[in-house]
């Protein structure tokens, strides 16, 4: 079995640690790579095709990793020399999911949960082909949300919604126990029912949103633009807070 | 040592089974009490004296545990007799703690986190004369805050806050989920960051905040007014959230 990977990024080197089997063998093309990717690739186990046409029509299984924005221009220009599975693993809204059908025939849409060179990423995947994927669950835990294209990226956007918002609440509440002069006994407090690693994940999740809190707040008006008809009120406050 | 109490509601109830020392004993008194209460005190193991003056001068510690209304007549009426430490356990605000401070010579202020009949209940405490109870900590996990009366409440206050507002947090995301279709598979991929028991958790925290939406607005609404000088984004909108 042949996997092509378009985009070398932290993705593509991951899944070629993680995924080592006798029976596959990887595929990409050094078509338009700087000279640092060449030599990336060139220092891996791969095999290198002239172009990447040549790697849509030999993969049985297409993955393309680029970025958000480039994965439609992508799938528009090789989607239609891929005769077997396209994985898109962009990171992608519900929205352009649909659009990437458009120039796909055989689209699963995966999201990865958890960073991908952590200890415990977790693949997402949904479309009527991903059953035809699970047997990737012997390299890195894979589950399959449904066979509607776009419910991974959906599931990824809901989770994402749920997390951002907790931050918020948190720079909020650590914020007011400061305040009072409680922080520390605020989070042991917590950590009574929220579990021992209450203060640590939080203190984390906090940093994290202070110190990205323009891509958040973008990430955050996303999913205000995708649900529009639905009530957001906590997600608004959090947009609020967060784009201070 | 003697351990009076006023109130004999759930907190005094189990107290008497949680304290249990031959080195202890309890007394309360039967004036103006209902049919019910006197039945249920006659057949507990506790003194009985002739009135609430009197239990408030016998005792080395005289526990308030009537309601947060009445706390601070509670107060007014026999706070003047009390020698011992006077423990107040009406989950009262910060503000009535210092009013009570008024009346009573030696005020420690205390707050259950949990439910007293529940498996873990925690009791916090603060005032200079909290060390005097940590003793307790062999009958009730017993902590305390600091010597300053009222950081009990407000710790209680901190960690309300929390809670009431992540539990409208949940209440959206839940309902942004199911009109996904996609419910359990959101509780699922939460489940992996945030613990095996999320689900359970949280759909607990959501049904008990829609059941008792009125009380969780007016306790939000304390909170605002407690606050009221700082960014409170995130309290807001829980409020306007679970007072729909």
């Amino acid at each position: 079995m042949i996997i092509g990977l378009i985009g070398f990024g932290k993705v593509s080197q991951n899944l070629l640690k993680l995924i080592e089997s006798e029976d596959i063998e990887f595929a990409t093309s050094l078509e338009g790579r700087s000279d640092d990717t060449r030599r990336r690739i060139e220092n891996s186990k791969i095999r290198i095709l002239d172009s990447f046409k040549d790697v849509a029509a030999e993969s049985d299984i297409l993955i393309s990793a680029t970025s958000p924005k480039s994965s439609l221009e992508v799938a528009g220009l090789y989607g239609k020399y891929c005769k077997g599975i396209y994985l898109d693993l962009n990171n992608i809204s519900p929205e352009t999911t649909l659009q990437i059908t458009e120039h796909v025939d055989n689209l699963v849409d995966g999201a990865i949960i958890g960073k991908i060179d952590s200890k415990n990423p977790i693949l997402y995947i949904s479309g009527k082909s991903s059953d035809e994927l699970l047997f990737l669950d012997e390299f890195i835990p894979t589950k399959k949300v449904s066979d509607d294209v776009g419910d991974a990226a959906r599931l990824k956007m809901l989770r994402s919604t749920y997390t951002k918002t907790l931050s918020a609440l948190l720079i909020e509440s650590q914020s007011l126990a400061r305040g009072q002069g409680l922080e520390d006994e605020f989070f042991e407090i917590l950590s009574l029912t929220e579990g021992d690693d209450f203060k640590e994940k939080s203190v984390s999740r906090i940093n994290n949103t202070l110190n990205s809190s323009k891509r958040k707040s973008e990430e955050l008006e996303e999913i205000i633009d995708y649900f529009e008809n639905e009530d957001l009120t906590m997600v608004r406050a959090a947009l609020k807070k967060i784009s201070r």
